[in-house]
C-alpha cells in the first residue's frame, strides 16, 4: 500500500446546479470531493468524510479511477449530503435552493490509524468543530491548510479561531476575509487575519484571483483566463486541492514552493470549471496541466 | 526647448468629489490632467486642452511645476469644465452627481507645429471626432494609445471605430469591453475588439488589474495593493500616462517594454489614488516609483 501524503477532510455532496447557460441534477460535489480529485494529479491523497447508502457506485469508481485512498469514508445508513444552487449571469455569485445536510449532520469523522502521521492536512469547509476534532487526530502535521466560510464566521467564530490559531494557513473568499474582521480592504484583512496564528493568509477573489499574505511577504495571483467557466462550483476546493498536492509531493514549504503550488492550484481549478462536476478532470492529465502552467506564467512574466 | 516625446489630449477639469470618508471641492481634475502630470515622472509631455478665463492660476502653476509644456492648452472666454461624483463604499462604484461641459462643449483641438512630429500620442477619453481630429494633425506617429467611455460606445460607435482602427493600442474598462463587444467575458470580448485594428487592447479593471490582450500573447497585471485609497479619480488616466511616458521615453515598443510600462503605469496610479487629486504626486518623485516597482514585482514573481 502506498504512503499517504495528503488527507483531505470534507463534504461529500450529491449536488443539482443550474447556471444561465445549462442544468445538471445529481451530480458528484462537495469540498472533499473535488480537493481530492485535484489532488490526486500530483500526491498521493486519502479522503475523510461521510456518505450514505444511497451513495452511487459509478461516483465511488469515479475516486478509484483517481487513485484516492477511501479508507477513511464512512457510509452511514440513510442519504447523502445534498446541495442545489443556482448562478446569476456574471457566475461569481450564486443562489443556494436547498441543503440536505442527511448523514452529514451527525458526522463524526473518524481517522484512521494509517492517517495519523500524515504530514499535509486540508481542513475543508465544515463545522470548525469537526475541523478541530481531525486535526487533534493527526501526531504534529507539517502543513495544515483550513478552508471555512461565512456561516461559522457568524456563528461559530470563536471554535474557528481556535483552528485557525493551530493551521500553517487559512484560505476563504474576499467577502469572508472582510466579515471575520470587519475591514474594508483585502490587506488589512489579512493583516488582521494572521494575528489569529497562521503563517499565511489565502484570499481567494474568484475570477480576479487570489492573494496570499503572510509577514514578510505578498503574492499576488492571477486567475487563468478561462474562456469556457461552465460551472464555477468547487473551483476554490480544486484550488486548495491542487496547491495541497503540488505540496504534499514536493515536501517542502518554502515561498517559492508555495507560490508555485498555488499556480498549480489555480490552473486545476481552471480546468475544473470548464465542465460540470468532475467531468473535466477525467479527460485531462498531469502533462495537460503543465502545459497550461508553462501558458500562464507566461502571462504574468515581465 | 526641450524635444516633446509624448502629446495627451484630454478633458481639464474643476472636480467636486465626495467619497466614503472625505469631501473635496473645486480641486483640479480631468483626464489630460491625470495624465500628463503621471507621464512628466517618465518623459517631456505635452498637454492639448481646453480651460475657461475662470481658471486658477494655483493649477497653472502645479502643471508648471511638472515641467508639462502647455503651448496646446486654449483658454477660451467662460467657465472651465466641471464634474463633480460621489463614490460608493467599495471605492469602485460612482456615481456623476452633475457635469457642466461650459468651454469643453465648443473644444476644437489646435495643435502647434512643435506638436506635429510627435513619436507618442495618448487620445485621452473625449469625443472620438475630436480624437480623430487630433489624430490626423499628427504625421504617422509611433505609438497611439486611445481611450473611451460608455456615452461614446452608445452615441457615437461608428466614429469611435474609425479612429480605434488608427489606433496602436485601445484601452477601456472591462464593462465598456463587454458593452463595446456584447460578450461576457473579457478574453472574448478584447478578441472582437482586436478586429477593428489596434494591435493591443488593454482592459482595466480597476483593484483588480488589467489585461494586455495582442494577436500572439495576454499579459495580465495586477493592481499594487494600496491600503489607502482616498480617491480613485482619474487612476486609469494615471496609468495610461505613466505607460505613455516610460514608452516615449524608453523609445520602443517591443513586448518586455510594453509589459513594463503598464507596471510602470500601475504603479503610478496607486500613488495617485492615495490622496485626492494630484496631490500626491506633488510629495513623490522617480525614485518613489522605482522604489514601488521593485516590491510590486516581487509580488508577483514565481
Amino acid at each position: 500500500m502506498k504512503d499517504i501524503k495528503l488527507v483531505i477532510v470534507g463534504s461529500i455532496g450529491i449536488d443539482s446546479i443550474e447556471t444561465p447557460h445549462a442544468k445538471e441534477e445529481n451530480i458528484l460535489g462537495g469540498s472533499a470531493s473535488y480537493a481530492c480529485v485535484a489532488a490526486s494529479f500530483f500526491s498521493s491523497v486519502g479522503m475523510v468524510g461521510v456518505i450514505g447508502t444511497d451513495f452511487p457506485n459509478s461516483f465511488r469508481k469515479l475516486w478509484n479511477d483517481f487513485e484516492i485512498d477511501l479508507q477513511g469514508l464512512q457510509i452511514e445508513e440513510g442519504e447523502t449530503f445534498r446541495w442545489s444552487g443556482k448562478y446569476e449571469e456574471n457566475m461569481d455569485n450564486r443562489e443556494t435552493i436547498s441543503t440536505e445536510l442527511n448523514v452529514f449532520e451527525n458526522f463524526q469523522p473518524s481517522i484512521p490509524n494509517s492517517y495519523k502521521n500524515v504530514p499535509y492536512l486540508f481542513l475543508g469547509n465544515i463545522h470548525p468543530k469537526l475541523q478541530l476534532d481531525v486535526l487533534n487526530k493527526i501526531n504534529s502535521p507539517k502543513f495544515v491548510l483550513i478552508d471555512t466560510m461565512d456561516l461559522w464566521i457568524t456563528i461559530a467564530k470563536k471554535e474557528l479561531e481556535e483552528v485557525i490559531s493551530k493551521s500553517t494557513m487559512l484560505t476563504l473568499n474576499e467577502s469572508e476575509a472582510k466579515l471575520f474582521t470587519n475591514k474594508n480592504d483585502v490587506i488589512s484583512a489579512a493583516k488582521e487575519l494572521l494575528k489569529i496564528g497562521p503563517e499565511y493568509i489565502l484570499i481567494k477573489k474568484g475570477a480576479n484571483g487570489a492573494l496570499l499574505y503572510s509577514k514578510d511577504s505578498i503574492f499576488l495571483l492571477h486567475a487563468y483566463p478561462v474562456e469556457i467557466c461552465c460551472d464555477p462550483t468547487g473551483a476554490g476546493d480544486s484550488f486548495a486541492g491542487g496547491l495541497m498536492g503540488f505540496l504534499a509531493n514536493y515536501d517542502s514549504i518554502d515561498k517559492k514552493t508555495i507560490r508555485e503550488a498555488m499556480v498549480y492550484g489555480t490552473i486545476t481549478a481552471s480546468f475544473g470549471i470548464e465542465e460540470f462536476s468532475l467531468s473535466k478532470f477525467q479527460k485531462i492529465n498531469r502533462n495537460d496541466i503543465d502545459n497550461r502552467f508553462s501558458k500562464f506564467t507566461e502571462m504574468f512574466k515581465l
